[in-house]
Formats: C-alpha cells, structure tokens, sequence
C-alpha cells in the first residue's frame, strides 16, 4: 500500500497554508490588542539578514506552488511579492491554495518520476518529482511556515503548537 | 506511480537529523569562536515559554523516532531526554538515526492504512498511518528542526538556507 503524489503534496501544502493564515489572524488581533503597528509584526524578522515575516508567507506561498506545479508538470502563476498588509498576505495564500488545489489530480500520475529542474544561486539542481518533493520541496516549505510561527512567537503573539498542527 | 510510506518517512526524517547535526557543529564552532559557553546556545529559545535548543533537537529526535515507529507499527525505544551538551545531543541524533534506519521496510508495506493512536494533552487523536505521517508526524518534525535552525540563526551562528536543505 503507498501514497500518492497527490496525497503527499497538495492536501499538505493546503493544510499548512489554511494553518498560516490562522497564525496571521492571530497576530494582527494581538498587534491590534497591544496598540502595535502591523508592521511591528509584518516586518519582524529573527537575524537581520534573514527575511521578515512577510517576506517568509510569500516564500511559503512560492514553496508550496512550485511543490505542487512541479511535478505535476503544470505552469504556475507569477506572484511579484508586492503584498504589504496582513490582508494582502491573506490574500496571497488565498491565491496559492486557490491554485494548487485546482491542479487536475491526474497530472500527478507520473508525478514521482517527472524530471524537475530548479535553479537556485549555485547551479542547476535536478531531481526527479518524488526526490524533489519529498527532499526540497517539502522541508523548504515548512522551513518557511514554521519560521513565520517562530516570528510571530517570539513577538509575543499567543500561538502554540496546537495552532500549528491544527489541533483545534 | 506511487511513493511508499517507508519512501516519505525514513529517508526524510534521516536527511533532515543528519543536517541538524552539522547545524549544531556549525553552533558548537560559532560558540568556540566567540568565547561564548555552549549553554549560550543550548539553552537558547525564541520566548520564555518555547523550548530551548536542546528540547528541540530531542523532540525532533521523537519526532522522527514515533514517526517512523507508529506506522511501520514496531515499538521505539525510550528516551529519557537528559542530553545537556553537543556531544550529547549527537549521539541521541544518532541513536535516533540507528533506530529508524534499522525499521524492517517490509514493515512499511501496510503503514498507509494502520491505524495510529497518539495521546496528547487534550486526549486521544486517531489516524491511519497515512494521515499521521502526513498530517501530524512530519510538520511536528520539521516544527522542531525549523526551530532549532531559527535559535541558532537568531544567536547569530552562520548558517543559511543552503545548509538547511542540503545543497552542499
């Protein structure tokens, strides 16, 4: 018994996209109970050279397109990062699950063995669909998720780890 | 084409411990340079009422260990979390690493359907082996790994990207 491409990508990216944009209602109510400024939060980051949070909701929102477009063979849409509110941000996730939960099922069929290529700064690395989602595409996504979490936490806002896994 | 349980579980806990240890030698260098004591970092968290670097690399460390063992459906080993230094905390890496790298694959071929139970503090949550790993076992395992990386990043030890997902 296995897993599909479809199982292993779309509905986790989903998930964890409806999880942030809980996170973010979260912090715009506390900058809203505390007197702060959105920018207080939107524009918080945890080392100077890292990016702010909403710059990390706008990675997330990349990781999980091209996770999803990628090897399902599909284009995605450009997003040219200009949100600046926390409606915008909502928004964009809005977009993003709007997209690639609209991605036909059966163009992951041959998902796990589609040639992937993605250019970063240092190269061209090549995958195939499975080694690329389950050894890039997933762990950078929640390496952008869990980063916005630990901003907004380290700002104050009231979140845990049951806001995160979405335990209710 | 389909993806084994055992293909997005072992191999992805097993990748990401492997860079947590060379994030936690990069940490270990940084204090050594710097004159500062380990417990600096060790001891470090993002708010007072997070986890500190050591909790998380143990919880990551469980992280993996539960979520290889509850759907390959073996019994993990205990562990009492009392690691206090570097080293210490290389070898629960590694014990865990031995541990679910050990995990028969055959044991993975009925995980997708079998049912998992996981007790937390607002009760019992129930799951196929699927949607535990999917939906509960790997972002709790990257939570911890992510934040790990964000103390050290946050305490100033240069690490980026790159390192985070491998890239060499």
């Amino acid at each position: 018994m296995s897993l599909s491409m479809y199982d292993a990508s779309v509905p986790v990216f989903a998930k964890a996209l409806t999880v942030l944009s809980t996170l973010l209602d979260k912090g715009e109510a506390h900058a809203a109970a505390h007197s702060l400024a959105p920018t207080e939060l939107l524009e918080a980051r945890l080392a100077p050279d890292m990016y702010a949070l909403t710059r990390q909701v706008q990675a997330a929102c990349d990781a999980a397109k091209f996770g999803s477009a990628r090897p399902a063979g599909v284009t995605p849409p450009s997003n040219p990062d200009t949100e600046a509110t926390f409606a915008e941000l909502h928004g964009r996730i809005q977009a993003t699950l709007d997209f690639i939960t609209g991605i036909d099922k059966a163009a992951f069929n041959e998902a796990a063995a589609r040639p992937v290529t993605v250019k970063t700064g240092g190269g061209e690395l090549n995958f195939t669909g499975q080694n690329y989602l389950l050894g890039f595409a997933l762990p950078n996504f929640f390496f952008h998720i869990v980063t916005a979490y630990d901003i907004l936490r380290h700002k104050g806002v009231e979140i845990g780890k049951r806001d995160f896994l979405a335990l209710g």
